[in-house]
């Protein structure tokens, strides 16, 4: 495998529909489109089951890419996984993280690995597959993949491991039902917790975050869990799309990546330790983050999960968001909800990209 | 004026109904019911309009003092401040701030001096007088007759003034109209920042950090604030209500009181000054948030203020809840949205009372 | 039984908080608060879990009756059943319906039977019992005694049916467990649409709208509902309050009621119909909403279901009460959400009550 | 001119999204895209300042008519208004609304006027200019040529306007700024109410529904007002589009429309009137919907305008919407909010199309 670079642009955005920050990077020789394998971001919907600017971000990013790069519209969503995280409560900035993988021309640096991008896919899940066995399997088998897509030797240098995962439709359960086969849960809305969940427990697996992940514990037992997942559902897809960011030789430049596991929504301390391991300029913040599930934050009650107004997912990205901007001076962070297994039950990691 | 005592109860409720706690403390002999000054506390409605969290948790504390204390309702809005702020988005936690002076037995602490909790009161207002110059000078007045009252004999020393301020309604403005006199505004909902606004401005003015305060700046010069001013206006009084809280020799006691302005609403630096500056365990904290009126929180877009949804306030308080909460570690925190002239445009004051 | 007659007011109010039309019309000499027993009301809150403006109504209404009978705030609960009913969204106008049953003095109506108002209480139910054949069976026995209250001979005579029923707290279900009884629900909000459903289907059991209503149908076999139930679940009570409203002889006066069931929540027909066989003048409308579960309305996706900022029944009773107000031509209507086997899916009964 | 005949389709929609029912139209041959004038339609957003799913579903129909058309999506602006109105609430469901323009081969109808389609616009406006007098009389003369693109002789004629406005935005108010101009407003948001409300006015002074429009008067004087304008302020424009719907003879074909104007939001009365009027199968209903600003609705106060959880536009549709799916008894309804000048305060106009 030849010399790599990872690139990532942190660039904020006017709405969902702007691409321009984008447009500029591209026309300005700052960014080769041809190398951008994910673009991860935030958007100013609600995070929850209408929120449109995600699909609407996500379109027109695809635009744009397929414009720059010549090709059809549907070739961009083999190329390029494209996550978008709806909800920037509180101080919440909207913004596109976008990753590339160049060929590097200088040495790796000297000092050490850098951050590494790799990427993986599962084959096309079945519907009675989603939030089951057959999901957690594959995710383990694509992330051990991945890892080796990007040069990631040890376990303990995966930093990050970004999922984006299918979810049960009307139509895809009639289509099972069809067959004889039966979903895992009838409300679709339920079968992207159960899919986030599954995919999580997957990254577990294959890091060795925990021994064993029993179809029966997704989204019940919440002991089991991984420190770097992070996962979305989507409806554009019907297998496990994987960007794992970690630290590796063979790749150059000046990022690095770190994380820590948040205990639960206030712990500030695991973001200072990220900050304080990596040191340099912080490029990309990366959190999940979720509402205790017992009502309680250290003792004290909150009223997330009963806010009919707002949901405690809103609510727990514009905590999660203040504390880190305490932490970071800075407002431009990923802070995405729906943290099923992904940290422990009201807690959630936090990972950093710094240039060093 | 002898030796006397501030005492300060951080009761935890359930809901804006729940007097519970605070009948236990008093029948458990923690607290004398007739030694209240003050009610300052938090509850879970949306801080805005049509927020009736704060009406209820008002009458069922005053319902619950007027059967302890064996005195008509009525009787208890002439002894007890009570200010209820709605909203406890993202991680805060519905509580009940009760100051009490007492008369103290021993003598006063070797080590200097202790938490002083001064009342004051202005006249009653004209409709006409909100949000006018008439309001900054009687509020002004007001302060530093309460602050005498504190005995606190130099400004430096004054750390947070909460007070509760009267608000315009349709009755009050044709009840001007009649008299031939106009009122500042015929906008109910924008008196009420006037009002807030005109009474930070009283403030300021009586601690000296601001030299002059014209009519003409209220809600339109945001240079000119108080750093510690903390309004509420509420529609069952025409006066106002002030609780000049600071240091001051002649009180004992195991309580101290500091505070510093926060730049904006992630500034959680200037939390831990004030943690540095005082030490010893938290009693309670006291701050103010608005999401910045630029639309950028250092130079990034937030999205609050274009959010139909949920209103800015709302935003706001979950964002300096969360930065507050990574700073000290609880999410017991009395933070109120709107700021005019409370701190700098996107910041405010952030007082912590610790037991040392 | 001697001859009696019902009285009901209907009361606009600016508030929860707001009981000085009850008291103007006490202190007028139009209501003798003694002949009070119920009070069924609509407030601005969201009608979903941090509803405090039920509670906050409740409370106000208590104290005012407390104070106007010279006697204890705990007796009322035993005297009137307060349903209050949160959401006053689209058109709906905020108000009271008080319910009176006085001794009458004159003959009874020549013109046949007129509104009846009788009232009925099951024991006391455990936790365990909540959503169950207890329930159910309690209720169906009930509301067969309360026709008997009301002197109404005949089930076709019934129009209305209103319950207060109880609820599952975390407390309420530990108390359970540790007999070692299990409860229907350990989710404290579903347990309100349980109470709410089996209430329901007791009415419709006790007037023979359905042949049978085994447990397993609660909240699942939709095909089984009352046309004439309103059910609502609050925390403050362990038994059942039932008020039955039907026409009756041995009732004088000029008040009739009516009632239809809706089949969907656009069915304005139904209103329609009652109209035209009441004839008279308006005094009162009752009605339940809900979203059709399907997600259709006569083959017509809405978007109710879906929608993650407002809550589905806000969405509902928006939009039965624009039917309603529509066809009466009036927007002070009580129209309640949650309608579980209340009507058909998507349906609800609509009650007038008419001064011929 | 040749004959004519207008084609109304109305395709409900899954989503902003959604273009596959027009896709399918059109490769059905039921329409032939090249014939699109104006599509107007329904989408799920909160029809406020953060509603994106407008220019979602703009983007995704641009996107599909430039593919079928085989010209650049530039091109599509041209050639089609494309007007969508964020919010669905109560039972509004999501559809859009197909104008077309055909050759007709037939002879026109003999039984008189059918549906005819007029086009207009204005030039572009200064930032300046916007809701105030260039704005409303540049809309009265492009609404007096759309007419006659229409064949509509008379005024009573014309049923309804449907008109997209610009709007101010940050940099038009500092682009004026530069050239000494001051604009209309410096609030943005409320540039969008002028806007809308000086291009009504332009529409009633076309019309002869008012005898002069004062710039003075806009979004100040409510007796003003146009019974059949409709019109939404969109970001993406600077000149005013216009639609002119009504009745003409050289157009054949089965469809003609009438409208009425509802006088307050439950006004179902009116809406009966049109369908009186016009009879047969109804294809498409279109209105307007608001807040009474007087906070009452025949005496009967209502909440919306001191929500601050929902923004009273969205009561308004909610509630209007279900007003006219009780007289039509269907739930594809085109309201818009935002009704300055479009009918009296609190009312609007409602235009039926029908198949006779």
């Amino acid at each position: 495998m030849s010399l790599r670079r990872a690139k990532v642009l942190r660039l904020p955005t006017a709405g969902p529909q702007d691409t321009a920050p984008l447009a500029a990077a591209i026309a300005g020789g700052a960014v080769d489109p041809a190398t951008i394998v994910a673009i991860v971001g935030k958007t100013e919907g609600n995070g929850c089951v209408n929120d449109f600017t995600r699909g609407y971000a996500t379109l027109a990013l695809k635009l744009l890419l397929a414009e720059t790069l010549g090709v059809p519209l549907k070739e961009i969503e083999q190329r390029v996984a494209i996550v978008m995280s709806g909800g920037t409560e509180g101080g919440l900035s909207p913004h596109l993280l976008v990753f590339c993988r160049e060929e590097a021309k200088e040495a790796p640096a000297a000092s050490g690995p850098r951050l590494a991008i790799g990427i993986g896919l599962t084959r096309a899940f079945a519907p009675e597959e989603i939030g089951r066995a057959a999901q957690i399997e594959e995710t383990a088998a694509a992330v051990t993949l991945a890892m080796r897509d990007a040069g990631i030797a040890s376990r303990a240098d995966v930093h990050f491991v970004q999922i984006k995962c299918p979810l049960l439709t009307k139509e895809r359960i009639e289509e099972a039902a069809r067959r004889g086969a039966s979903v895992a849960t009838a409300d679709t809305y339920h079968s992207m917790a159960l899919s986030r969940g599954a995919s999580a427990l997957g990254v577990g697996l294959a890091l060795g975050e925990i021994a064993a992940a029993p179809e029966e514990a997704v989204c019940r037992d919440w002991s089991l869990f991984s420190g770097v997942a992070s996962t979305s559902a989507g409806v554009e897809l019907l297998r496990n799309e994987i960007v794992v960011l970690g630290n590796a030789p063979g790749w150059s430049g000046d990022l690095v990546i770190g994380h820590e596991v948040m205990r639960d929504a206030i712990d500030a301390e695991a973001a200072r330790r990220v900050l304080a391991g990596l040191g340099g300029e912080t490029v990309a913040v990366l959190a999940k983050a979720e509402a205790a599930p017992g009502g309680e934050i250290r003792g004290r009650r909150h009223t997330m999960l009963d806010d009919s107004d707002i949901h405690s997912t809103r609510h727990a990205r514009a905590l999660v968001g203040g504390v880190l901007a305490g932490v970071i001076g800075d407002t431009l962070l990923y802070v995405s909800g729906g943290a099923e297994h992904q940290g422990p039950a009201g807690g959630g990691p936090v990972a950093i990209i710094a240039r060093v």
